[in-house]
């Protein structure tokens, strides 16, 4: 191993620290709201974890379960409830969406000002514009994570594989704003190799396990890994019910690409982490926009 | 010359046959409204031109010229007055404004569905998240002209010089939606030289005479020169009032580059024509948009 391994639990903290930090700076507790329609179990698991780091950074946590059979336009009324609630300065509304409910129609009732997941039509354009406004949290995770290990990205070469408007297009753009030279990269790109070898950062957001391998990556190269694909795990042997077990693992096939990178951000354990934090972070900042509070120094 | 030169007119004048046609099949005659303030010589016949063109199309223009002096209140009253108006389908006000008044106050006050320019947070929104919407004239007419020359850009490598939210992101984004793969370059852009001769498709958008030369471009690729720069032209003389003359050349050096590249779109003669042409294919869809109509078959 020649590469480091880049700790995104721990960039995570400190993000989630400065965030803690801010908030006891402000003058009134900020509130992130998540709503969950349905049951899916790992949706659950997730909403909760965010729910505990929203409380453990200070913010007060607004937690809304409703059943999978909810109607889309009552999800409607209840983002537009939360729009309206002058004392909630964030909302997430928890994806995917049960099948009969439109993404876009529910985001479309989102004040654009709460949007900490930095989804909405108006965030978007925002970002295209370079105007002030609420990013994405991956992809602000994924930026934050580059800079760890090279701080001035001006100038340098970026291969984003992949293009959702969730993670390869934001990133793309943000990459940009930082003044590096941005390739996006997609399934109907040809030699795709080759052009990740010309990648001094390779993002890779594709859902491929461990799609992109060691010979992708140009030595020196930072790579960081967006990917969480879940496996089968058959050398874990069976689980206590008997049943086949599965792990999560990227789009890199770690091992391979840290004999070459510089730095590897792996995955789990790298943006994962990060994007939460970035959500912790995006409702203070939407707090401070929307209240007109001046941003804590413990932010910049 | 070994390439051919991307004939803009002819192709313009193709796109505007089009759109009379499709203006033909329609309930009612679109209107444009075009917004002029100041007096600045250039603005004035890049108005009128425009105006011409939208009653060529058999569409109705309507044209509003506004004092230098205008206050930004007033010309927002004006665009919101329009945006109300219900026989109204495109609105588009003539950039740059005066220095006193703030384009994104004004293009804020702008109805989206009436956005011709596409250069609202709300268009520029839809083109990220690939949402049904106008996307900006400029971009539009870069991407048609290169399927003029290969009508299937998947997988293709393009290479955009220039970020601006006018041309270069939204070009980006445009061919990104043709399956290209994308990369874009800018002012701090490491070995452009290099990054340009990867391209398939080039697309220089920086506002730099003929910045690009011959050995910039791969062989067979084809270029698409977007950059119009006013340049002295000493071999023309002295004017009739004796004032020293000058030309518009574009941000590549056709002359060495068509020695090199499959097709070469040439400043002018090339994009110019397409942004006007674009704007009336724009008023078109607006209206239909708007006033639900079916898209006239002309336009597809
Ligand atoms: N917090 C987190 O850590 C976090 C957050 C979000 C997502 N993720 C993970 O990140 C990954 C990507 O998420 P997403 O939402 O962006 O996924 P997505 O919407 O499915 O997009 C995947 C992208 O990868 C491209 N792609 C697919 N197969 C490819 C191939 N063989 N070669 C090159 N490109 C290929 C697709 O290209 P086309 O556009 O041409 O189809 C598409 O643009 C997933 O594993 C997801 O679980 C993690
Ligand atoms: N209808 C038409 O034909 C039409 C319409 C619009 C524009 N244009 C022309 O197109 C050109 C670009 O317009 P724009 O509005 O996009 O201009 P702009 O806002 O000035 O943007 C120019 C872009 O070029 C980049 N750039 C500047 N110098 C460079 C260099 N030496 N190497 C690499 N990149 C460089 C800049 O990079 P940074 O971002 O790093 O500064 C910037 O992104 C102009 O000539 C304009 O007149 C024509």
């Amino acid at each position: 191993m020649t590469g480091r391994s880049i700790d995104g639990k721990a960039i995570a903290a400190r993000v989630r620290a400065d965030v803690a930090a801010a908030v006891k700076q402000l003058p009134a507790q900020p509130a992130l709201a998540v709503v969950l329609v349905g049951d899916d179990p790992a949706s659950h698991v997730y909403v909760a974890s965010k729910a505990k780091m929203t409380v453990e950074a200070g913010m007060r946590s607004v937690e809304i379960r409703l059943p999978a059979e909810t109607t889309q336009a009552d999800l409607i009324a209840k983002v537009e409830q939360l729009s309206a609630d002058p004392d909630i300065d964030g909302i997430l509304v928890q994806l995917p969406l049960p099948k009969h409910i439109s993404e876009p129609a529910v985001l479309a009732a989102l004040d654009p000002l709460k949007d900490v997941d930095g989804l909405t039509e108006a965030s978007a354009g925002k970002l295209v514009l370079g105007k002030p406004g609420l990013r994405p949290c991956t992809p602000v995770g994924c930026v934050i994570l580059a800079k760890t290990e090279r701080p001035d990205l001006s100038g340098a070469n970026i291969v984003v594989i992949g293009r959702s408007i969730l993670v390869g297009k934001p990133a793309a753009l943000l990459f940009l704003e930082q003044n590096a030279s941005v390739t996006i990269a997609h399934s109907k790109t040809r030699d795709l190799k080759m052009v990740c070898r010309g990648a001094d950062i390779l993002v890779a957001a594709v859902g491929r396990p461990e799609m992109v391998r060691g010979d992708w990556v140009r030595p020196g190269a930072i790579v960081i890994d967006v990917g969480t694909n879940r496996v089968p795990a058959p050398e874990k042997g069976p689980s206590k019910e008997g049943k086949p077990q599965t792990k999560l693992v990227g789009d890199v096939a770690f091992a391979e690409a840290i004999e070459v990178a510089s730095a590897v951000s792996p995955s789990p354990g790298g943006v994962g982490p990060m994007t939460i934090a970035c959500l912790l972070r995006n409702t203070v900042l939407a707090a401070c926009a929307r209240r007109g509070w001046d941003i804590p120094a413990a932010l910049n």
